[in-house]
């Protein structure tokens, strides 16, 4: 084993993108793992726009990330060291750890994986773990979908809602994405099966452009983008519509503090439900979740796309694809190639 | 009967309070029922804090008040000219009518109330009327009230919140309310029972207010206020807690676009459901509703109290009552003792 562990390391609460001086790799000695704590090396990280937030100071779901701690991160692993007595050595876990080669955690944030599956391992990081299981909860449980209601999903490429439109259209809705590039766009139709996708770069003011997608307007928002979406999609919902309010990635990065949306209003005079979303609230439905992802995949009903980006070096740039639009489908980190 | 009407017309869309530059008392000649139309002597004005958001030119539930129009508003009147075949001469009827002596409309806006009741007919234009029926769904029906559940009511010495308050009490739920005076804090907890209540003008820093009387959270928002109470609401939300989205006072004569609450994100953080509740959902249920407030009137679980203002001139004015924080209970104005 080696003598020492590399961490991306939150020094300071970034304003905005983070940058090296928010999170600075750094060298620290190996941990040992206490009484009722694993270690675990790290072969994936999961990067997903949630980690952003909770870089923040701010009341969420979770505590702040310290300063000080490796930023949070859900990772997939080899137990190398237990003293928890559900853990061996050499099992596979998924869990709550950090931008770290290796993590010391308590057994308890860490959930065992099959070590063999007729899906890869790092399936249970992605499509069949906690962005699976957010589409897949937030459209069958949250959307209430039905065949000839129209669903709206934001960031329609994105890891959550390239899969949870295709969810939708197994339930037979009507869905149209937004996405931010032609490309992307192209993909969600001709790849996924969405009915018709618009590009918000480029499609001229936003709520005419959803209102000629949807001419029966918007039963169901699926919201993972806030800001200006979401004032659009409200401008079009149908009186008794539902929003899952899924994420907000386009006011994550901002340094003010960002108000709910313009149109509130909308939200009495069409008497719109709003769900705010979760995964957490779910952990204990995971295993109905992923027999239920794991049909939909060998039926070809849903497909994903994974954007892998090699070496822990670049965890930070490759974070930093999901805020300028370059990235598509699940974004990973990949430390090594040993659970390929 | 006379030869002119007098009605108080929209002239142009206020900024803030409406003025009498913006609402006009005019004189006009008295109109003539045509086909399938009534003519109804008003004898009582429904003043609402919805009125005001009619007087705007924004997309809402109901078409904007029209320049040149009367100011629309639920009367209490007697039918002195009927073409419609459900309607005779003499008949009381409710409806969404005007700030008219004399109201011209197709029968179908408006409804038949009993000549015979066990309450005055004035009832059916408040408890028994569209704002009782708003706190009779509004909290049984939407927001889902239990046993030790901690309910928090804004403007809760107003017309919906005061009974609705009642009715959240009568199903077993620890009620506090938000109002602005100490007199109205007394009022609705020494005279309509609810746990305690909030000077939301005194009582400094609403967030911890709010945390002091409500040390178990806040399982249901009931939010006719909008605005910075909103955003003190949402910081004590319990996690699955509910909001039902009813009003939003505060927001009402703001002359630019007001956004939606800055602690948004807790929606997602707490997985809050939000409702947006009109009653105009509801219409086919009045009567079950109407017959459930009787009981709750009868038995002593639901009282209330009337702000009834004299002399149709005084209309607008009156009507100010409702921003100024000087009204309490229902605002109600009289045309003539008729009914009494």
């Amino acid at each position: 084993m080696q003598k020492n562990n590399r961490q991306f390391i939150l020094r300071q609460r970034p304003e905005g993108i983070p940058t090296t001086d928010d999170v600075v790799l750094e060298e620290s000695p190996m941990p040992e793992p206490g009484e009722g704590e694993i270690l675990v090396r790290n072969h994936y990280f999961s990067l997903d726009p949630a980690i952003r937030g909770w870089m923040d100071d701010t009341p969420s779901y979770l505590p702040p990330i310290a300063l000080g701690d490796p930023v949070r991160s859900t990772t997939l692993g080899t137990v190398v060291a237990s003293r928890h007595p559900s853990f061996a050595e050499g099992d596979h876990v998924t869990g709550l750890m950090g931008w770290s080669e290796y993590s010391c955690a308590p057994g308890d944030y860490a959930g065992k994986i099959p070590v063999q599956s007729e899906f890869p391992p790092h399936y249970f990081l992605n499509i069949l773990g906690a962005v699976g299981m957010t589409a897949y909860f937030g459209i069958l449980d949250a959307a209430d979908p039905a065949p000839g209601k129209t669903l709206l999903m934001s960031a329609a490429a994105g890891a959550v809602g390239s899969v949870g439109g295709q969810i939708a259209k197994s339930r037979g809705c009507r869905v149209v994405g937004l996405a931010g590039s032609d490309e992307k766009c192209a993909w969600i139709c001709s790849e996924l099966g969405f009915d018709t996708a618009i590009n918000y770069r480029t499609c001229g003011p936003l709520t005419q452009a959803i209102a000629d997608a949807c001419p029966e307007g918007v039963d169901i928002f699926f919201d993972n983008v806030g800001g200006e979406t979401l004032d659009a999609a409200l401008l079009n919902l149908n009186s008794g519509a539902r929003i899952v309010f899924c994420g907000s990635i386009s006011t994550y990065n901002s340094p003010n503090p960002v108000p709910g949306p313009y149109n509130w209003w909308q939200v009495l005079a069409r008497s719109v439900t709003i769900q705010g979303f979760l995964v957490s609230n779910y952990v204990e439905r995971f295993p109905e979740g992923i027999e239920g992802m794991s049909a939909l995949l060998r039926s070809g009903e849903v497909k994903f796309r994974e954007d892998i980006v090699d070496g822990f070096e670049n965890t930070l740039s490759a974070f930093h694809k999901l805020f300028d639009g370059s990235n598509q489908g699940k974004l990973i980190l990949r430390l090594d190639h040993e659970l390929d």
